[in-house]
């Protein structure tokens, strides 16, 4: 392959991740050409409506209205999709694939619900699957679970993966204040997407983490067999117990692997974490992932998880990736889907193999006799208490009932949670939080 | 290539990191070979003395006493260069990139000093070179700056790349006790060498940030156009004024270019790091990389430095880096030094471009006018006072004179220093460290 040859890209889907992608491709690009030996030419971008007015001035001959043409396209080499979506998104990956091409994705919600389909495509047709930017934004995540750690099994993955809901968190922590209003602001701000739900019930992170596990564990597992519970219900209280126990609040991704029994759990959920873990110490929209290898031990890998520039920045490595990749032939490579532990005997953990601590906060009648109702109630799942801190609560005649717990289970924390929001002295349906050990 | 082709290994040297790769791969190899599509053998090892008894356990016919046959022989398809020193690993390490093979080193002694040789001989005869556990241990950094970040330019890369200073300094902060005393107990643990000059003074911090440097900005810098110190002088009181003014102190590797001017400045000193910074709070034997890219922005990695599985893990990652690129032929691979970014018109900073904040402690006489004194030497190079702390000093007679500056540069710093260690009331040689305004 001379050093002229050029490397044709599609760019399907031009919103904020897709003009990064033009701007910081066009900014580094004789560098990038110099070090990749090739030429790179974005030759085609498929826009929704092409006449629309964009801050990023390109050259009207590259637009196009028709994504699936530029799949199609036997020009094209690498075909980036940055539309967004499961539909339109899913049928231009496939058809990509199904020519052989390279296919870069950002689009976490697709590789969770098509992953397999996507990768099997790949395998059959020889195309190849790039997806770094799916995953905590620019952070090479994924390039260090599948390559810098390959040496590695991971009993424990775990950490920040969704930006908004850090942001939201950290705010309400550090100013005292409302969910409900950080949410606004943060929605001012563009931190929140108009429809904040994907992002703050945890579903966003839950899409990440069936990236995260299927790397490490070779398994997919959907987010209807995850525990997944968001931020929503967490009020600054909550932080202020949480302090007088010595931990800080985060939406975590958890993934754990035991290998004596091959029990995997995967779940997204509010999580009291030491205050002197390191990553309840990321504040803002930053992510962190925390990585237990049984060869390297832990290592910490913190960055923007989102943003225009963050997202281009792995999309760009992935361009890279798949420039190498195409300059070597197609044989197959490190970096695609054969390299992935096989997940064959990996079974899901059920609930009552998932141990740990709790956090319960009641909002109950400020009457005798409320606290043994409650003390008997876990004690008939043998859930043992560990603390109390009682405190009035905002309506009048309540008060708020913080218990945290010994180590129990899924199991008997739902069965606990279920009986206790059927007492007539719980007055609102219960928040249960986490609590994690992990120390880094 | 069918799935029964055999990638043939040799080891050169057998210590700590040589039999952790023996163990790690032994265990580890049905997966990593079902991964790779390849079989793994580890053909041969050389030993200094073949006859020594050991606690791992290896065939005898496996064993040399001949590093060089083992660069020579034509059935080794990749040589892992883990003997250290430069001398005969030189050898060894050129001898196999001329026989065309992968080499794969963590030796960041000899990439230091004869990098420039090392790439070209690689390039000219279509060998390679894997180095990722050359810095930070297990820890993917050499992956991540070369390929996860591959958009971006790299105005600051910082971290603590030496575990051993890190634990050092950690134990005298936590327990308050004296660097003689804390690095005999870190020799009794292991965690020091019996000669720990090339820890302690920064060199070995130092070898690793030429390494970064070079990965970065693609020049070579040497230690000694480096500024260079490291951890001895300093006190427990150091640690107890740096935290009255807010900071930690640690032991940092700083790399930094200015794109306007394209000067570039590579040092290793203990430096203050605000308390809130989260590289400020990694303690112990880990390490931590703040690398701020201009596209991704700033991102972070932790993780053990060394030791004998955290260094095994990253050797094995470039096994299987070198099996994908041997699997696919020896063409021109991105993650070989084509890729680098060329430093042609990198130029040293000189040292009145090196600005930033000094804390300076000095023990002077206790006796009227000796801050006078100081203060007008400062003044006479511009440098201007932002604090002072004074307190009695352990010999009679003295006190502990701590200044901390307003933005400077290194040049003036000499001068001041030159000067204030000729004044008569100035008892002790004056201990100067850095104070970084790095938030993350």
């Amino acid at each position: 392959m001379s050093k002229k040859t050029v490397i044709n890209i599609g760019l399907c889907g031009f919103g904020t991740v897709g003009q990064g992608v033009w701007k910081h491709l066009s900014r580094t690009r004789a560098e990038l050409e110099s070090r990749l030996g090739v030429g790179l030419e974005i030759r085609s971008i498929a826009v929704r409506n092409p006449r629309r007015k964009r801050t990023v001035k390109i050259p009207v001959r590259k637009l196009a209205a028709d994504a699936l043409a530029i799949a199609n396209d036997p020009k094209i080499d690498i075909v980036c999709e940055l539309m967004g979506g499961t539909d339109l998104a899913r049928e231009i990956t496939l058809t990509a694939l199904q020519a052989g091409k390279v296919v870069v994705s950002a689009n976490k919600a697709l590789i969770c619900a098509h992953g397999a389909e996507i990768f099997a495509t790949a395998r059959k047709h020889g195309g190849h699957f790039f997806f770094e930017a799916s995953v905590a934004g620019g952070v090479p995540i994924i390039k260090a679970l599948r390559e810098g750690l390959v040496a590695n099994r991971f009993p424990h993955i775990y950490g920040i993966l969704n930006g908004t809901c850090n942001y939201i968190l950290t705010q309400m922590e550090e100013r005292d204040e409302a969910y409900a209003s950080v949410l606004a602001e943060a929605k001012d701000l563009g931190y929140a997407e108009a429809d904040e739900a994907l992002d703050v019930q945890g579903w966003d992170a839950a899409h990440k983490a069936a990236v995260l596990a299927w790397l490490a564990h070779g398994i997919w597992v959907h987010p209807d067999q995850m525990i997944v519970e968001g931020i929503e219900r967490i009020t600054p209280a909550d932080f202020k117990n949480a302090t007088t126990l010595g931990f800080g609040i985060k939406l975590l991704a958890i993934i754990t692997r035991d290998f004596a029994t091959n029990e995997l759990s995967v779940r997204v959920h509010p999580t009291l974490l030491p205050e002197g873990n390191v990553i309840a110490n990321v504040s803002g929209v930053f992510n962190a992932i925390s990585v237990t290898g049984d060869v390297v031990g832990t290592t910490l890998y913190i960055g923007k998880g989102a943003g225009q520039d963050a997202t281009a920045s792995a999309v760009i490595s992935d361009i890279a990736d798949a420039v190498a990749l195409l300059r070597n032939g197609k044989g197959v490579h490190l970096t695609s889907e054969v390299v992935l532990p096989t997940g064959g005997h990996v079974k899901l953990a059920p609930l009552e193999h998932i141990r740990g601590r709790y956090y319960l906060r009641l909002t109950v009648k400020d009457e005798p006799g409320v606290l043994a109702q409650v003390a008997s109630v876990m004690a008939k799942h043998h859930v043992s208490i560990a603390s109390v801190i009682q405190s009035s609560a905002e309506a009048a005649g309540t008060a708020s009932l913080v218990l945290t717990t010994h180590e129990s289970h899924e199991r008997a924390m739902r069965g606990t949670l279920r009986q206790l929001s059927r007492l007539r002295s719980v007055v609102d349906q219960p928040l249960l939080l986490r609590i994690s050990d992990f120390n880094a």
